[in-house]
């Protein structure tokens, strides 16, 4: 399972051609697990939750698998998530299976790996794929894209629940967790009222683009949780599986996931699209002065895109 | 004037060229006006503000020009902006010139024609470009990227704030007017402490990427105001002058513009990409049959961007 994730995040073209072919023969046995997304900022708990959950998961006979997507990886080359040590139990029980996230490339190419090993990790038998994510950058919309579930994590504090809804990250959660709710149970309380509120009335006003929560099937929730001391972590299972299965009754889940899969094309393309472009050698030969002169107020923006556009269509007629 | 910018609006190819003529040659004589970013939902009273704000610029000596951006009108043709009877007294004043939202293409359209506008009205001697908005989809944003000063308009309702929050509009304001103060003065003060309380939380935690917002600098403030009796409007400027000064005075205006003009060659690089994509005739042919076992799981997402890319590339090769 390891080989074929490392076949496919290698960006050589020759593993890139083995790895479409390996992806297209697993295809047909993925798609059975249950995907959940996991976010919070730094210092929320995550990998004490997650190895609470996983152990308790395994504990009813499901097979675990943790995949991670670190956003400040891109830029370090080391992941702050994934670090095995972090979950002591999980990640030497023999029906779990732990991988940092991928430790290069761009956010979309960093989610694209994480997909595709989500896939193989499917195609291996585990049923709940959990795919964590630390709540900085962009990377909650990623993991939100590719989970049948997306559970944001909080702390009982003030303010917190303020960052999530600036972010865009409150309307994308289908539950959100106060983790920690042990050491201050009033603060837990106060911050699991504010959180429904602000669900309710994001609920109301809620963007038709983003909105995969209907009024008639199911409303956000807001669970108190000690992932340390183990308490909330059955009930907490108990809601997921209560939204799986609303979600799987009319056809939502299937829904979700063929638009997650058509957004992952076009993020692809468009990815590619912009990359081929910065490649293009007359692009590359054009493009210092073009953004020289757009800076400098000598050329207007659109009138060098024009160029720079036309410099990519000659060239490729020219070289072929 | 408006000849100008119906030749800019065009989409014919000879009146492109003839407008990017045009565009170099006025160039240098823009980038004197200030430009004044306006948004808000429906209802919150946007015409009679402007009204107000204009003709209070022009008997101080200036001239205006309005310029608006409909994201509605990009899919009705017809705008809810711009609508010269909404400013009775304004649109009929030879100091002031306003244009409705261009009514067709993508907002990525409507947003370069209207940069476009912008140029023009400032080569005519407009000292004060306003470019409003309707607070709905992503249109805030756009107008955030080409203006000097983004201000939102807020009811004093509860409510009203989350949701702008949520939309991260919030936090691209440098000025939040509280309009209709004069309807319910508690409710604006108690509007007035809430928001100001959310920009300081704001600003603590914000993003850098989006921070334009230097502690030491510029703290975005919050206005009551009352458009219909006119009163506030002259606090309104002084906020408005006070911040230019602060901005010119260490050049973060000239960086802002640099950026914005950046970022908007980019996002025309992006879109034009993308159109030429969808316009290639062998992915014309391969995207139908893509698109449809992306859809049914029978083939991954990222193998299928990666064969359109090649049709295109093969493609672009052969055709020439």
């Amino acid at each position: 399972m390891a080989k074929a994730i490392t076949l496919l995040e290698s960006t050589r073209a020759d593993h890139r051609a083995q790895g479409d072919a390996l992806l297209t023969e697993l295809l047909p046995h993925t798609g059975h697990a249950f995907r959940l997304g996991i976010s919070g900022v730094p210092g929320v708990g995550k990998s004490t939750f997650i190895e609470a959950l996983g152990l308790h998961l395994i504990a009813q006979g499901h097979r675990v698998a943790v995949l991670a997507i670190d956003p400040s990886s891109t830029v370090s080359g080391g992941s702050i998530l994934g670090d095995k040590t972090r979950m002591e139990h999980l990640s030497v029980h023999p029906q779990a299976y732990i991988r940092p996230s991928p430790s290069s490339g761009t956010l979309g190419g960093v989610a694209a790996k994480t997909r595709e090993a989500m896939l193989v990790c499917e195609a291996a038998g585990h049923d709940v794929v959990i795919v964590e994510t630390v709540g900085v950058g962009q990377s909650e919309t990623a993991v939100a894209g590719m989970t049948d579930m997306f559970v944001l994590l909080q702390l009982p504090n003030a303010g917190d629940d303020l960052q999530a809804i600036k972010k865009g990250v409150m309307e994308l959660a289908d539950l959100v967790v106060i983790n920690k709710a042990d050491i201050d149970r009033d603060a837990a309380t106060r911050a699991q009222a504010q959180i429904t509120s602000a669900l309710r009335i994001l609920g109301q006003h809620g963007n038709p683009e983003h909105a995969h929560h209907d009024a008639s099937h199911w409303h956000p929730q807001v669970l108190q949780l000690s992932a340390l001391k183990g308490e909330g972590v059955d009930a907490f299972w108990q809601a997921v599986t209560r939204f799986r299965s609303l979600q799987e009754a009319d056809g939502r889940l299937a829904s979700r996931r063929r638009h997650q899969a058509l957004a992952w094309m076009w993020e692809r393309i468009e990815s590619g699209l912009k990359q081929a472009f910065r490649q293009d050698p007359a692009v590359r030969a054009l493009l210092p002065q073009m953004t020289n002169e757009v800076e400098q107020g000598t050329l207007a923006a659109s009138t060098a895109a024009r160029r720079l556009l036309d410099a990519l269509k000659t060239n490729g007629e020219r070289h072929a």
